[in-house]
């Protein structure tokens, strides 16, 4: 059975978009698997993203659809597919190992085309599963080189994401603008709180009860971006600094995943610093 | 600003409907604010629920949406309202506590008419908030008197809902018919686990990691109808049975809260023994 | 049956502190019921809660205790009793309704002496509950002259504890230093995210994915204080500032009730800006 | 530094317990690290578990400690050392590698010794890791022969603990027998509800609104055992079953790895169907 398509929208509210929407693919006889939408009140724009099956000029159905639509709106088409994606990393292999797992066994929903590491701490456990490690260090170049020399690395990939799997370095504006809504973090702890270096040292001498992760897509403000998913798990006063970090490593591959299963089924909107996402 | 309208539609699913639906609403120049659909492949049954602004001929615009449906198309449209509410208790009086607190206080959504006790005990606490108390004790009377003394009471209220606040009797099936899919229950476990009695006594002699509450919508099959909600809190080797009770008494107010929120908001759909729920 | 003694020591620590404690209240025929302590690694603080049954002469047992302790250790026997509490408010009823009902019924664990209000907003609502209610206005007066209205009131009830329930007003350091450890308050969010005015309007704007709430002890530092418990609630895109602040009323209540059971049951130790807690 | 020792002592309970064990460490000049005790009330029965540091002959501090306890008393001391582990699989992969994974970068606190499969699916990914699997089929062989064939394999290794990952066969009493309380399984299913085959299938028959998995200890009832972990993750109407059993796994090798570290840390005490655990 053919994959089903996914249509993505967005444009400025009005009344009755929808019936319009809506009668578009019905001309087509195409059958809606499932549509959700969200208008966000305070900017007046309506997303919305819509699954159907059937034969479709994915051309011409984008501009019958735009047609309908207000002036600038953004509507995409596509069928569902994997998508590429190479995985930075330093030297924390607990979300790193949990992402290759999935991908050996088909339920990462994408095709992890390589990883590269700024350490080379964990190449060999990258080619357990056949996939490439690059090893470009961060010592002795500049970070201008050293950005030069990963966006070498990802031309001959061309990935749809990357990943940041406790990537321990900062990405430079200029880095990240090449791949804007294109590169998701993992963040160890549940933002705001414990922003910038060792949050779990900033949890344990601050005395929390829960500390979390934070899934988001990296923009230029550092731990401001996006944020997709956070999960927190309950501490007390027995655990150690050494402790939390243990049982944190535990959810944040958990958020990693369920973050990416997100994204990669094209479910994840931005809208200015907040994510809309239709699970 | 005049409160919304919710169109509820039950159907055979087919192509077009989304669209079919919509455009009605569009003819009529009304705004649809929110609008969650769902399709149970097993059954080929289309459920949706849709809030609309705007003035509206409900009566017609019943006609004209069902007009463009399947033929035995469910059609309802109404006003958002305070559904009218009388609640059933015996002796415990933390969930009933809770509601007449959200009561009072306009929380509820719905406007609590009267509150029937097969004892006693809550009579004077239910009158702190002005609401009327009436004890129909079983003792003495048949299951046939004692539901027939409770039905004359609700003859004069006219409920939308009941609510079984933790009433201890089972309802007859001849009783339960007369108000389908209108009976609200809290069991105080994580059905189908521990149905019957004592349901703490069986999940502390068990040694179960986890103890929950169920709200439910009542049907003839003692704790068999559709789950609306469902919570769990953790407990371990010192919790004793006593112990478990009392956290357990904490999650089933929480957990009828929810589900009533759920209920007069008309957000659940009941499907066979399932509920489908837009939230 | 005689309600447990409970002892609690804080001391330096040193090896032999369990064997030195436990033989004095074996010495006199006293069955430990439980007994839980902890020694924090980076001070070298020994903690320790034991909860006794028996005839005890709580004075000379604390001399005796003492004896076998390091010098300058903190001993206290005390026989479980309801603790006397003054509760504060503002104009927000869920967190004060929560608690006048745990009390009406006898679930509190404490004797609510009276409420004092800066508004009247919940002076019938407490009188419902046969619990005086005591209105000083901040306005109109200084914040000095409020602190003092405030004192002469409490002075007539001797409270164990001062309960923030939502009171909306700063309390002086020289207001605080008067009740060391034995004021407990709830705080609107996952603390340290989003302290300071309107917690909830930050995590609207932020786009946080959870949000919650944080009972800790009031120090000098506003929003510093030992956290004695924090819990969270999941939210999405869909929910509006209103929303998210009715959502987290749900919490608030919940975590200010767990952590005053803690308090009131004499298991929380606090130890520079942390609390250990043996629940 | 040395690693420390742990003492576990299950004994009829009395006045002075801790007192005299405690007495008999700090007389060796032992330091205790934690200690906690419980007291099963119904049964009268003492348990505790005590990490000390310090040089011990363990055997004479074994009679030491049992010579002040009541007749009868269980007392083992042993130094911390990883647990050797044989995991036993049918097809399903994801518990497996979950732990393969923390084997491979030493986080399982235990040693793998070998993976035995009624199926060959997950041979070569076992192989990965460096782990000898042997391939036992359960076709063609009457389960007397089958379990034969897998005790033979064992004497090889002689485990600690066998782990059922997913093992989708039932073993007989008599195998059972020879391993009392060193079989851990994981069950799909939040006992007791769903126990038996196909747990998703009648949790997705049943319309429950939360799904969970239980690891738990083997005896002779099947899906019966004493609980050591259970979780919970919540679902709704659109889940279909093949995502619910796609959420399962994600909790099922969560509960799986939560349960087997307080196993390997000696943590676990059995009381006929029920699990002390000192966390």
């Amino acid at each position: 059975m053919a994959k089903p398509h996914i249509v993505r929208i967005t444009c400025a509210d009005r009344t009755g978009l929808i019936a319009a929407i809506t009668a578009v693919l019905y001309k087509h006889g195409l059958n809606i698997v499932v549509m959700k939408e969200y208008v966000e009140r305070l900017t007046n724009v309506f997303f919305a993203r819509c699954e159907f099956t059937g034969e479709a000029d994915t051309g011409a159905l984008i501009n019958e659809i735009s047609v309908v639509l207000p002036s600038g709106a953004d509507v995409t088409i596509s069928q569902q597919r994997k998508k590429n994606v190479v995985i930075l990393v330093t030297k924390e292999h607990h979300c790193l190992g949990d992402l290759l797992m999935r991908h050996h066994f088909g339920e990462l929903n994408a095709n992890v085309q390589a990883v590269i590491g700024n350490h080379d701490t964990l190449s060999s456990f990258t080619r357990k599963f056949d996939v490439p490690f690059h090893h470009i260090s961060h010592e002795g170049r500049t970070q201008e080189q050293f950005e030069i020399e990963i966006g070498e690395i990802l031309q001959g990939y061309q990935p749809d994401y990357l990943v940041l799997a406790k990537f321990m370095r900062i990405l430079s504006p200029s880095f990240v603008v090449g791949f804007e809504n294109r590169i998701i973090n993992i963040h160890h702890s549940f933002l705001p709180a414990f922003k910038g270096a060792s949050p779990y040292r900033q949890a344990y001498d601050r005395g929390v009860k829960l500390i979390g992760a934070t899934a988001h897509i990296v923009n230029n403000d550092l731990d401001e971006g996006p944020i997709i998913t956070q999960k927190i798990i309950p501490v007390d006063h027995e655990y150690t600094l050494s402790g939390m970090i243990e049982a944190g490593h535990e959810i944040e591959r958990n958020v990693l995943a369920d973050a990416l299963k997100m994204v990669f089924e094209d479910r994840v909107f931005v809208s200015a610093n907040k994510t809309i996402i239709f699970d």
